[in-house]
């Protein structure tokens, strides 16, 4: 199998923190970090660094607000083996502000993620953080409710950036494996003539994470998104220990994610932590759509269905 | 959309049947039968018909025997819109014995499952089906587990045969959809210039079987097997709602399966019949083996991973 170039991420805190207002303990984070290490994941990212000013910080756990002191109180020394991230959201971050020099820093990249329209934005601000010394991505969410047209010009737009790589985020779930091979090969042919790479964030609204993870690897994306156990928003994402899995060999090791899946993941659904598939879930992927309905209708026990259809399909 | 020649088989009270040992009660199967002809499926498989001599008719429902008596006693008048089927086991049924003229029969279609190396029993089954009246599927179980040319050499046989389809039937649920178009793809060239078709009945042990169902169907399949909710052995199968959702349009409607979800499929699972993904089904998926170790861990809620993983690799 061929996995040069392969970076794989975990966004376990970030993603995973949208169910949980990101109140991760210290010690699972440590068993996070630790696990990622040994299994050779090449990248985990410490949440989000957002705004103090929009977001109140009695509301949310530190990981929403990730500062460098956040992270080195919690790992320690920095492992060399493995990189950290951040991500930061156009509009939500107080970036020129809160993103000094790299310098002493172990944040390694900074993910801007931004929807479509806000692309000048995101340019701007990454080339704030390129400026400090950090590595950068773009992480263009909601691509299924974009034009192939606004696609390329977006990713002509940051061809012309610092970026190391652009992403396809499925942010809707709504992607099936064919889409997913389309969609990789219109980023590739813009991003690789100059050097950058394709990333993959799915969702699994219809259970299509996984397998949208692999078709995007085959067709040329080479920075994978998963988290542990499939945690995050919604139907969540493609799980970390199926990834590597199928990954397994020189470079990966899929045992330490197995037992975290064990030790913590398991433990933290059943004390009430909700994510993953659900019709709900399916059918606002279906839809294309915002999981909003659908956090909200599980989040109520609410299973009726046809009248959720229908309801999505007025919209 | 094209779904021109599609043939999608509900095979809930088959699959689904081996979790709960065949126990429907007739008002749901009343209530399946209705939901998938207001649906548009086109077969509704009404479980095996196994020998009565090999298993104890006192330890299984009646799904795993029927009888045309059974099927008409709980549908009433044969509703014309959908056809029906009855699965049969290579050397587990007394074919010559308990399937006679179609006449009269509510049955259309056998389906004759096989392993690769009883690929001439399940022949001279077909054929004697077939001098009855009836339909014939075969549908060559584990072939994740087959060669290329173990394969090739059972379609030229089946070639010759009068069957309508024969089935890829990813027993372990251990193909990713690269291999399922791989295998389609083998499958449709030796089938389709003797007038036959492709057929695939996914598993879910990878998160794999819905995204399977479409990359087969995109590559030439035409007779997609479905369960309600998922429902089968171990991880369980491709849901009918997803694909019915995927393909709504002129034939196919979703509503009525998204109502049997919230009537009977959820009620169903709470009541304690277990089915569907888990890191265990995940683990023999990945190892290409039976779920039986994964579906007795999962019985017994062991959930260290690490240990299941040692024990399947060195099988």
């Amino acid at each position: 199998m061929n996995i040069e170039g392969i970076r794989v991420l975990d966004a376990t805190l970030r993603d995973g923190g949208l169910v949980n207002d990101f109140f991760f303990g210290d010690e699972f984070v440590r068993a996070l970090y630790k696990a990622n290490i040994d299994a050779g994941v090449d990248y985990m990212e410490f949440g989000y660094r957002a705004s103090r000013k929009q977001f109140d910080p009695k509301s949310f756990g530190k990981w929403k607000f990730t500062s460098d002191e956040d992270i080195l109180k919690v790992i320690g020394e920095k492992d060399p083996r493995m990189k950290i991230s951040v991500m930061v959201d156009v509009g939500r971050t107080d970036f020129k502000e809160d993103i000094g020099p790299k310098k002493n820093s172990p944040v390694d990249l900074f993910r801007v993620a931004t929807y479509i329209d806000t692309i000048p934005e995101a340019i701007e601000m990454i080339g704030h953080i390129n400026s400090m010394g950090y590595e950068t991505t773009c992480n263009i969410m909601a691509v299924s409710r974009c034009t192939d047209e606004q696609i390329a010009n977006a990713l002509y737009a940051l061809a012309a950036t610092p970026v190391s790589a652009v992403y396809i985020v499925d942010s809707y779930g709504a992607l099936y494996p064919k889409q997913t091979r389309k969609l990789t090969r219109l980023y590739h042919k813009i991003l690789s003539p100059v050097g950058k790479d394709t990333g993959m964030h799915a969702h699994n609204n219809q259970q299509c994470a996984f397998a949208n993870t692999l078709e995007a690897k085959d067709t040329g994306a080479k920075w994978l998104d998963v988290t542990a156990f499939g945690m995050g928003r919604g139907a969540g994402n493609c799980h970390s220990e199926a990834l590597i899995a199928y990954l397994n060999g020189k470079r990966y090791h899929v045992e330490p994610l197995l037992k975290l899946v064990t030790d913590w993941m398991l433990p933290m659904k059943e004390s009430g932590i909700v994510w993953g598939y659900n019709t709900s879930y399916m059918l606002t992927g279906l839809t294309n759509q915002h999981p909003r309905t659908a956090i909200a209708a599980t989040k109520n026990n609410d299973t009726q269905y046809t009248e959720q259809l229908k309801f999505l399909s007025y919209q």
